[in-house]
């Protein structure tokens, strides 16, 4: 394959050019027994409660700062799967190009997509390509969908937050979001600002291991922690407060924040979590996860307040001891982040 | 919600709006318990040996006679787990949005997907959304992911084919690919041209059932029959021969092709089967097919001849007694025909 080639619609007609693009890209890159047989469906074999999600990913810039489409399009549905309490292990993926795109890139993309596989302990198992003519797409979308497996007696849900529960995010809040933010607009930094994208599964799984009283799991991507706190205190009908001054930001972050006028809590992470868990094992996830890669920042940002007893809030107590609401985002400002 | 209301790129954000957008189409017409959760992943409960498979749908028109891209996607998924033998079960689904496409017609869509998934018995069980800016993509994409359970004893894969095998298919062949291209063309017929966009999980299962001597079951989609059968060739390594006057057409598929200049072999049908059965359980699986809706003009169209001396090769023996090489079609004619 020549650097200068690039998609044709006959790509993806499911004849000879499907085949060999098929054969040539991902078969040669994300070769494994399963996804060798070529058949119209993967088989697997799995016993007990599963973890099934899908997620399309239209990220631009396709390349950025910390990763690209096909790295984020893996750690995306694999943190997803962890989410749950799942152990990652299948995925699937479908590909839409646009006509002309450069086979070039497709190789770095698919690349990627495997070596965070890999890195995630997961295998790609099923494929699909289609191609669409010049202007009818902007360039790639990939949409991954995962299968793992729940462990016995793990049970988590947006829905679980009980007051007293405390919550924790993994680390610095918004380095995704501002990545790609700061990158489209131009913005340099002295550092630079990278996406966070990672797979959450390991981390996860230790977690687990250390508490039965882990309650809910959540990434916050597209929206932030904003719209994730909002999320889990309405699906548990609680009342949450976050303590303004304990959020981790790198100053980066903090600076695009600044400089476009955002609120650092509505910027995507892709490779953070929100965990609430009962006051008594706070401690002890908190110990567990700073010893981990993705866990090493960890920190307690706030806690459930009580049962909500009308519509659920949360709120940020501020630097200057005042309390505001922090509402659910609009996101007029944010297209195309994941 | 008004009929001229338009999805805005806010819609998905992850914020307010794409809630909104969650509960009031998808959240209303695919209600399940599970889906209903709204968790990052859902959780099932499976046993033994799976299938898993994706697809991406682009197809253009989005709406065309006798389906939609809603119906198409929900189809397309279901058939390839039937082809492996395996019960479908459960569907996951992720929209690509343009900005400014009409909430109408996603309800309209969202609606034919459900339909479908009620007369395929599978459940919708998670979703995912994504906006993406106008002429960024071309209305809608869909790309929907299945999993279905394979019975003890059901072994199904392209490879399968042996010497001896008849070639079975389930009915009429091109009417997808000619109802598409025809509307498209704005070629009228007297008899309106309709897609066969049809879910086979019932069909197949009696099958399976008729008989254990099933070797293969493909569904031609894109590249038609004739690519379907060179897979399979290829796969199994044998040498296949079909009879052109066997295969069924609709005479409004035939004059489509004369008309556009097409082999009828490599349109794309979406509720058609090529079934790979031993030569003595060929009439029972016929006589099966026969009495269902979807397989009730099922034939036989041919054979498998020999295991392939060299490289696998499919025949076509001609009205007039002559035999043609049946080659993989280079598909640059067809784009986005599902």
């Amino acid at each position: 394959m020549k650097s200068e080639d690039r998609i044709l619609l006959a790509h993806g007609s499911g004849g000879r050019l499907s085949r060999e693009l098929v054969e040539s890209v991902f078969g040669k890159i994300m070769s494994n027994p399963i996804l060798d047989r070529m058949d119209d469906a993967a088989t697997l074999k799995l016993e007990g409660r599963l973890a099934f999600t899908i997620d399309s990913h239209v990220v631009s810039p396709i390349f950025f700062p910390g990763g690209d489409i096909g790295r984020l399009s893996l750690t995306g549905t694999v943190n997803d799967l962890a989410m749950m309490g799942a152990i990652p292990l299948y995925i699937s993926a479908g590909f839409i190009i646009e006509e002309g795109f450069r086979l070039r890139d497709l190789e770095i993309i698919a690349g990627s997509l495997q070596a965070a596989a890999l890195e995630a302990a997961v295998q790609v198992v099923a494929g699909d390509t289609k191609v669409v003519g010049r202007g009818a797409a902007d360039g790639i979308f990939i949409t991954t969908c995962g299968l793992g497996s729940i462990p016995q007696g793990i049970m988590l849900s947006g829905s679980g937050a009980i007051p007293g529960d405390q919550i924790i995010v993994s680390g610095t809040i918004g380095d995704h979001g501002a990545a790609i933010l700061s990158h489209r607009e131009g913005i340099e930094f002295d550092a630079e600002l990278k996406s966070d994208c990672a797979p959450l599964g390991a981390l996860v799984g230790a977690m687990i291991e250390a508490s039965p009283n882990i309650h809910v799991l959540r990434d916050p991507t597209r929206g932030g922690v904003a719209a994730t706190l909002n999320e889990i205190a309405y699906a548990s009908g609680v009342d949450i407060e976050i303590n303004e001054e304990k959020i981790p930001y790198r100053s980066e972050v903090r600076g695009t924040c600044e400089l476009l006028g955002l609120d650092p809590l509505i910027l995507a992470n892709e490779g953070k979590l929100v965990a609430f868990v009962a006051g008594s094992d706070s401690e002890i996830v908190l110990e567990t996860m700073r010893k981990h890669t993705f866990g090493s920042e960890a920190t307690v940002i706030g806690m459930v307040q009580n049962q909500a007893s009308s519509r659920p809030r949360v709120y940020a107590r501020t630097l200057l001891g005042s309390r505001r609401i922090i509402s659910m985002p609009t996101g007029e400002q944010l297209p195309r982040i994941c």
